[in-house]
C-alpha cells in the first residue's frame, strides 16, 4: 500500500494477452493501494532509436558523435530531450519496475529494447564505478513478465531453446542488476497462443494470484548461478 | 570471390571505431571479389518498430492485431511494407551476414533488433516446423562483430559481467542459428574507448587480418556447450 509501480509495456493490441496481463496487473496493484504507471510503449509511439536528437542544444563534441558521452553530458546539464526525461522520471518515483511483454527472438522487442537504451543513461542509472549492488537504482525492484512463441519443453535444458533463463541473464542481470535492481522471480507465460482458452484463464489467474502476495517476495540472487547453474 | 556479404550496421557515426571496423569489411571483402552490400540503419533512419504499418493494405484480422500473424499472412501474399522486402531481398541473396554493432546493455542496439524483428518474419526467415537447423535461411554463414564497453576481465567467467558467450546465446542461437544460418567465432573489440591509440590500431588490423582467411573458417558447434560448458 503506498508503493510506486512503473509498467513498462510493449504490446501494439490491448486485446491481445499481453494486453490482459497488463490489465490485470493494474487492476490488482491499484486495489491494494499502490499508485500504477504504465509506459504504453506502442501507444506513445516511443522512440527506440538512439540518436543525436535525444540531446537538446550543442553537443559535446559535434566532431564524433558518441551517444554514451553525449547523453551523460546532457544528462548532468538536464539537456536530455523531454520524452526521455519524462521516463526517467517515473523510474525514479518507482518502487517496483514491471516489464510486460513478449518475448521476440530470446529478447524484448526493439520498441522497449530502445526504452532501456535511451532511459537508463549514465549518471542516471549507473556511473563510472557505480554499476551491479553500487548502481544508482538501488532500492527499487524489478520484475521481467513476459510470453512466448514456444514451449516450455522446448525452453528447458535439454530442449532446442536451452533453458529460459539463459535469456533472461542479459535482461535481469545485464540491465536491471546493472543498475543496482533488485530482480524478482521472472513471470513467464508460455505460448498463449497455442493452449486452449481454459488454460489461458489459469494462466490470468495465476498472475492475479502472484500478485497478491509480491510484495512479500525475496528477490533472487542475481548470479551466474540462478541462471547457468 | 564472387560471394555475396550483407554487413549490417548500427552505429550513429562513421568516425566511430564501429565505423572503422565496417570501412574495413567493406574494403577487404571488396579487394577479395565479394559483392558487399551494407543496410547502415541509423543513415536509413530505419524503424525499429513491429506495428501494423508493416502490412500494405487490410489485415488477416483487424479486430486484434497479432504481429506475427498479420506479417507471415503478408508475406506470403506479398503485402510487407517496401523497405521490409528490401531488407529480405538483401538477406536472400547474402552467402555472410555480418553485424556490426556497438554492445548495448547485453544485446544489440533497438535499431538492429528492430531489424531482426521485421525483416525475419515467419515464412521467410523459418516456418512451422522449420527451425534450427531446418530453418528457412539454411546455406547461410553469419558474423557478429561488435564493440563493448567493459573489459574482457569483466566479461569473463569470473568477471561481473560474466562470460561474454552469455551474451552470444540469444543472438546467435536464438536469432541465426533459430533460422538454420550457421555462425562464425564471433569477432569482439574489448573496451575501444578505453585503450591506447596503439592498441586500437591493432585491433583493427586484427580485423583486417582475420577477413583475409574468413571463408576457410569452420563455422562454431552453435548448441549449449558452446556458450555454457
Amino acid at each position: 500500500p503506498g508503493k510506486k509501480v512503473l509498467i513498462v509495456y510493449a504490446h501494439q493490441e490491448p486485446k491481445s494477452f499481453n494486453g490482459s496481463l497488463l490489465k490485470i496487473a493494474v487492476e490488482e496493484l491499484t486495489k491494494q493501494g499502490c499508485s500504477v504507471t504504465v509506459s504504453d510503449l506502442y501507444a506513445m509511439q516511443f522512440e527506440p532509436r538512439a540518436t543525436r536528437n535525444d540531446i537538446v542544444g550543442p553537443l559535446h563534441n559535434s566532431e564524433a558523435f558518441n551517444y554514451g558521452v553525449e547523453t551523460w553530458e546532457a544528462y548532468k546539464r538536464g539537456h536530455l530531450s523531454k520524452d526521455l526525461v519524462e521516463e526517467q522520471k517515473k523510474v525514479q518515483e518507482a518502487d517496483l519496475l514491471i516489464f510486460q511483454f513478449p518475448l521476440f527472438w530470446f529478447n524484448m522487442p526493439a520498441i522497449l529494447k530502445g526504452w532501456v537504451d535511451r532511459v537508463l543513461v549514465q549518471g542516471f542509472a549507473y556511473d563510472l564505478s557505480k554499476i551491479y549492488d553500487g548502481g544508482l537504482l538501488q532500492g527499487k525492484l524489478s520484475l521481467f513478465s513476459f510470453t512466448t512463441g514456444a514451449s516450455k519443453e522446448m525452453y528447458s535444458k535439454e530442449g532446442v531453446s536451452g533453458d529460459i533463463r539463459y535469456v533472461l541473464w542479459p535482461m535481469q542481470h545485464g540491465i536491471m542488476h546493472f543498475c543496482g535492481v533488485r530482480v524478482l522471480e521472472p513471470h513467464i507465460c508460455y505460448a498463449p497462443e497455442n493452449v486452449s482458452e481454459e488454460k489461458r484463464k489459469e494462466m490470468l489467474a495465476a498472475w492475479t494470484q502472484r500478485l497478491k502476495t509480491l510484495w512479500k517476495e525475496e528477490p533472487i540472487d542475481c548470479s551466474p548461478e540462478w541462471y547457468f547453474k
